[in-house]
């Protein structure tokens, strides 16, 4: 065995982002990830982003480990294949809307009736109970509705959405850590079952302290900027060259921070010498702060204040990212080679496992690549019956 | 069996955030997870946020389903019970800087000579090599670090860190997912392996377009607020009483758009009959669709909207959100009880299975509170030398 997934095949029914992020995490970890598209088109992804050489670098990299196979999933003949291969899989995945899949033609029962072992995931907006349940999802209206805006931006401002598609992304990642888990209980009691992952409750169980918080008090957690809604001194300071990101989460780390700087006396000035009294006056604290950080370079302070254990660092921009050593290091960013399309660098593998590495057995596919290779395999498999729905 | 991780047992040695959200997430699915928390005093978070009948809710809601054992690990009798333990466990996380366990005795041969089929999993900030290896994390500085931070805010300002501690989450999920694959890969060949998940590499691995078009092209990717980098119209727009979120994410949603809000003859006209156009002049567009929705109310337009396959919704505070009737019928405020403590509000499951559902079966420990159960079926196991380190 080289990966967890060895030998898991995965029917891959999505398309864009979120359903494509958590079919890429369960090919990276070994599954046959079998990508069904629309005959001629594909993924509409295939065509978004910079084109280079044919292909875009945004579909490369979403879709690595993959097989393509082309299905007309309007027409008979491409319901029959996908009930074919479905008797083959160990996984079905689609991000359609709730109910799409019964309308198909491939409800709850059919579905079971093909393949009772079958785990089958549903990414979506909403879930598929409640009101909303019909309503079509998109990552920003999911960032608006769930909280998320409400918390992200400056006091003195509106509501911000994220730059990152982030609850595509969150929801697709449960999404594929709800599958592993059905597989392990199917390895156990020899039974498929149905996972549900929603952007909407993906990022909302992400509001951490902000929720609790709320949930307690009733009260509304205000925009902060980068300022921390509770402690001071936190933020970003100016050095002589550059800005310097600093948190001292605790009372040791931010003696630390205030001993390395040279101010660890205002500690125990009566302006500064409790959090409370430091956050009345922050401005006041950050203007000294800032005003001493300006004797020596970013580098320099974050060296020293990383020495010391106080946690600091730069904002990057992603050519400041994609160049410094660490992310380099942690091969954060890999080089594939896709025939006929050149060599796509796309982002590595974000969790490492040391015995079953995750790898990449399989560039990003052309569109249908693999028909031959999948459908033969299936022309002596029997028909089903489509007795249901 | 009941859930996908019955019989799993996890001994916790995580503390504040990104661990105990992980661990969190396996004891949700069925892990017997032993917290390890340092006498008398426990994790901080125990202290932190408000608190109520003695209990921090902030605490309650991220460490449901575990169980408290007091052990003071910078002592011998402490190590020698962590030492026995880990011969019990399936399953040993931290969310200690790399080498931290070693220089308390629990080196990588140490574990493996302890339980050879121990899954190990370290939760970090920036992995375990790489020149930044011995720096302190938090989020704050990570979503500085990653990128995160140079495409959140708006154009005309700073960068901005989000309001949700993203970082410190999007890792304890990475955690949790490597370690069941590592358990499913152990099902099969009985090898235990380690898991490690960096915040830093979690994040970037969120980048998605905007890492592959950097990639690509080596231009780096704007801050735009509310707007989207290439598409116009969208963003929020001004109905009678409120805001409303708009995302036509092409062609046929933006006419099914202007369609439902009157405005369907602007596609065709020479100003705003091509993205280009529109984007060029997006203020005037965005001014002309706003006066138009001026004539109704929020809940008109999105209900409109959506039913006419428009994505749309409105920007939510936390207060709004927890009323939300979607939010309500999806289960994602629970009310558990807590012994002595009251009924806690907290979020709920965000990943679905409907055959081995996720389940509240322990409230969140008071410290120590399994001491005896844990440590008393300890008594009889043989104690084994730490000859390596």
């Amino acid at each position: 065995m080289r990966q967890p997934l060895d030998g898991i095949r995965v029917v891959d029914l999505t398309r864009v982002l979120s359903g494509p992020f958590c079919t890429m995490l369960l090919g990276d970890m070994g599954a046959e990830v079998i990508k069904i598209e629309p005959p001629g088109k594909g993924d509409p992804v295939r065509a978004q982003g910079g084109i280079r050489d044919g292909l875009s670098w945004y579909f490369a990299s979403f879709n690595r480990n993959k097989k393509s196979v082309e299905l007309d999933l309007y027409g008979e003949e491409g319901k029959a294949q996908l009930a074919k291969l479905i008797q083959t899989a160990d996984v079905l995945v689609d991000n359609f809307r709730p109910g799409v899949m019964a309308r198909m033609g491939f409800g709850p029962e059919r579905l079971k009736q093909l393949n009772p072992q079958l785990v089958t995931a549903n990414i979506n907006g909403y879930g598929s109970t409640g009101p909303y349940v019909d309503r079509p999802a998109f990552d920003f209206i999911t960032q608006a509705m769930s909280g998320f805006m409400s918390v992200n931006g400056r006091a003195d401002q509106e509501p911000l959405r994220s730059g990152q598609p982030i609850t595509d992304l969150v929801a697709g990642l449960y999404a594929a850590f709800g599958i592993v888990n059905a597989l392990r209980a199917r390895d156990i009691n020899g039974k498929g079952q149905h996972v549900e992952s929603a952007m909407l409750n993906g990022i909302l169980s992400f509001m951490a302290y902000l929720g609790s918080e709320h949930l307690m008090s009733g009260e509304l957690p205000p925009r902060t900027g980068n300022d921390h809604p509770l402690v001071a001194p936190y933020g970003l300071y100016k050095a002589s060259d550059g800005e310097v990101a600093v948190a001292p989460s605790n009372e040791v780390i931010l003696r630390r921070f205030m001993r390395t700087i040279g101010l660890e006396e205002l500690l125990d000035d009566p302006r500064f010498d409790h959090n409370d009294k430091r956050f009345a006056r922050r401005d006041e604290l950050n203007a000294l702060i800032s005003q001493r950080m300006q004797s020596e370079t970013q580098a320099t302070w974050i060296e020293r204040l990383n020495a010391a254990g106080v946690p600091s660092g730069r904002v990057q921009n992603l050519a400041e990212v994609f160049a410094d050593p660490q992310v380099l290091a942690q091969e954060m960013v890999m080089e594939v080679e896709h025939p006929g399309h050149g060599t796509v660098r796309m982002l590595g593998f974000p969790v490492k496992l040391d015995g079953t590495p995750c790898r990449v057995r399989l560039p990003a596919p052309d569109l249908g690549a693999h028909n031959d290779e999948v459908l033969g395999a299936l022309r002596d498999l029997p028909q089903r019956a489509a007795n249901d729905d």
